[in-house]
């Protein structure tokens, strides 16, 4: 039993110890992407390397490792949930029109339109052969891609059904795990057709704010760290806690990435704090200022964000309401108390290393400066 | 024991046979993509519906009952070939800019390239879902989306998980089928990506436009018999056997495809003749054309579908060309063989009103003028 009050991260640098699960995964994604390789898996090569934060497989392998699993059989899983991200941002880019993304052309301006929808595509069809083929997965599933002649034979295969297991995974496991994928992922457009329907509307209010961003930042999450749990052999209650770990946690990491551009200089976050005012887009300290100003700050605010002041005054005047108003504040406070609440459905799962990584990714959600 | 001199396709009107399970795949399609619904699940709705030929689930359905499956408990995977199919279409109808599909706007033209990406994403996606839930399945996974409030508890669902069955099929069948989906998915974007390298290139061969075809065309098919074969319990030797099927059903299928522009008028087919020209496709009865052409047909070819000609006169120079080569009767006779073969390939397994209907759709993929 775990005294209620020791923290759940005394571990001394919980980020360090999550080095070695992020090296696994950094190595297994190179070795599954090889260099040669035909067109399309070159491009996903592309796509997914140099990686990122890797921040959802993160999630997979320690709450998999929380409840008891995790280690190597699960790698494959916690990858394909990368595959699903990386695979929705190259469409964003075609989307947006985004030439840039991790400081180098976005897929879309590398390759053309063509490519990044097809790209995309394969990534996130790729990811569930990813899932089920457990540790014998090799990327895009193109082991016995031999040349169809006109015998047709070449492409039959009859190595393929699993029976009994996925890389010593149980069945029931990984469909359950692919069933959360498949709902994240149509959870993850739902967020994205609700993003494009909120668009210049700072009146949606927050309830509905929160609500897209529970689909289209939350699903990837929650799906990391249900999917984690549900392989890692977690019971019922374990998954509910970090389904619930999860879904604070996506909404502390979009408050934070919302504020971050009145809080950073744009070299550091790689955005430009001009950026969400130009796209109309409503993002929580705005609607937070627009619920909670009086009527003539609200009427500036709308001014501001209508497009008929200069992109720089805009900007200024919106800082300043945010300021004034307490609103930039107050969004703070809510991101680090979603924070804590993530890090509180922790409390209820044995105590190791893994929580206390966990617990270190809910503290980073709100602390990064990109 | 069938006697070897005894047709598979004895019953009196196979397609016919197929009446009612055509009915009950519209009718399940219908119900689950009800009309009230979001946003993303009305474009989806309008993507499906009214339906194509249904071909793919149709194959699905009864490769399952040739190995003794089938019935109800696989129609949501039935379906969900169809979702990957039309999220497909609706992805290449952006790519090429077609503002028709099916004698109506296309998702692109009628809702807007952002939607038709999120909405072909959203089916892509959907489709393990709805693979996983069996019987339960309800379209798009929308069964739990309650609206996330501040407490952000609402999108805690705990029922998900599937751990003995999914409709009734047990779990290591639908992860084999899962398996296949995945695969297919990704070799029909690998064909996409080949089809866009192979455009305007006369001289690609024949043996790249028949790998192209059997992963562009031949994936659904093969995902379909396969996939089938596995959720209804087929032996490895059934499985082989409808898989083997399914490749050169859809050989046949593309290869009778390229030739409907020269062999039916373009009201039947809904294609104009020249679109092919148009696009620079190379197709299966011009690359015959140029593979037995002499020197001097070769070069009338190649400036015919180099663009040097105005569109009237490329047509009638290639179909002429195409006659008076025998490439035309040649490709005729080609996609016959592959038909044959196909239904070949259906001897092995237990003679059924499903290998009648298997065989009549073979049948079919070659005798049809749409």
């Amino acid at each position: 039993m775990t005294p209620p009050d020791v923290a759940v991260t005394e571990v001394a640098d919980p980020l360090a110890e999550a080095a070695p699960t992020m090296e696994l995964l950094l190595r297994e994604l190179d070795r599954r992407w090889p260099r040669e390789a035909e067109r399309l898996h070159q491009i996903s090569r592309y796509a997914l390397l140099p990686a990122g934060k890797l921040l959802r497989p993160l999630l997979l392998m320690e709450s998999a490792e929380a409840v008891g699993g995790g280690g190597p059989a699960v790698v494959p899983a916690a990858l394909s949930v990368e595959y699903l991200h990386v695979g929705s941002l190259v469409h964003d880019d075609v989307i947006d029109g985004d030439t840039m993304r991790r400081g180098r052309p976005s897929v879309a301006a590398r390759y053309g339109t063509t490519d990044a929808i097809v790209t995309g595509d394969a990534l996130m069809l790729g990811m569930f052969g990813a899932l089920t083929d457990g540790a014998e997965d090799t990327g895009l599933l193109t082991e016995d891609a031999g040349l169809l002649t006109e015998d047709a034979g070449l492409l039959t295969e009859d190595a393929g059904l699993l029976t009994e297991d996925a890389g010593g995974l149980p069945p029931g496991r990984v469909l359950g795990a692919v069933r959360v994928f498949a709902r994240a992922g149509v959870d993850l457009c739902r967020g994205q057709a609700m993003e494009g329907e909120l668009r210049g509307d700072l009146g949606c209010g927050l309830d509905r704010y929160l609500t897209m961003s529970a689909l289209k930042t939350g699903a990837l999450f929650r799906a990391a760290c249900r999917g984690g749990a549900i392989l890692g052999g977690g019971s019922p209650a374990q998954q509910h806690a970090l389904t619930s770990y999860a879904e604070h946690l996506g909404l502390a990491f979009q408050m934070h990435d919302d504020l971050l551009p009145y809080t950073s200089d744009s070299r550091t976050t790689g955005k430009s704090a001009l950026s969400d005012i130009a796209a109309a887009r409503p993002t929580f300290p705005v609607l937070l200022c627009h619920a909670m100003a009086g009527a003539p700050a609200r009427v500036r605010l709308e001014a501001a964000l209508g497009g008929a002041l200069p992109a720089a005054d805009a900007l200024r005047t919106v800082h300043e309401l945010l300021e004034t108003t307490g609103a930039l504040t107050a969004a703070r406070d809510r991101a680090t108390a979603q924070a804590d609440r993530a890090k509180s459905c922790l409390e209820s799962l044995p105590r190791s290393r893994a929580t206390a990584v966990l617990a270190a990714v809910a503290d980073l959600s709100v602390s990064r400066d990109r």
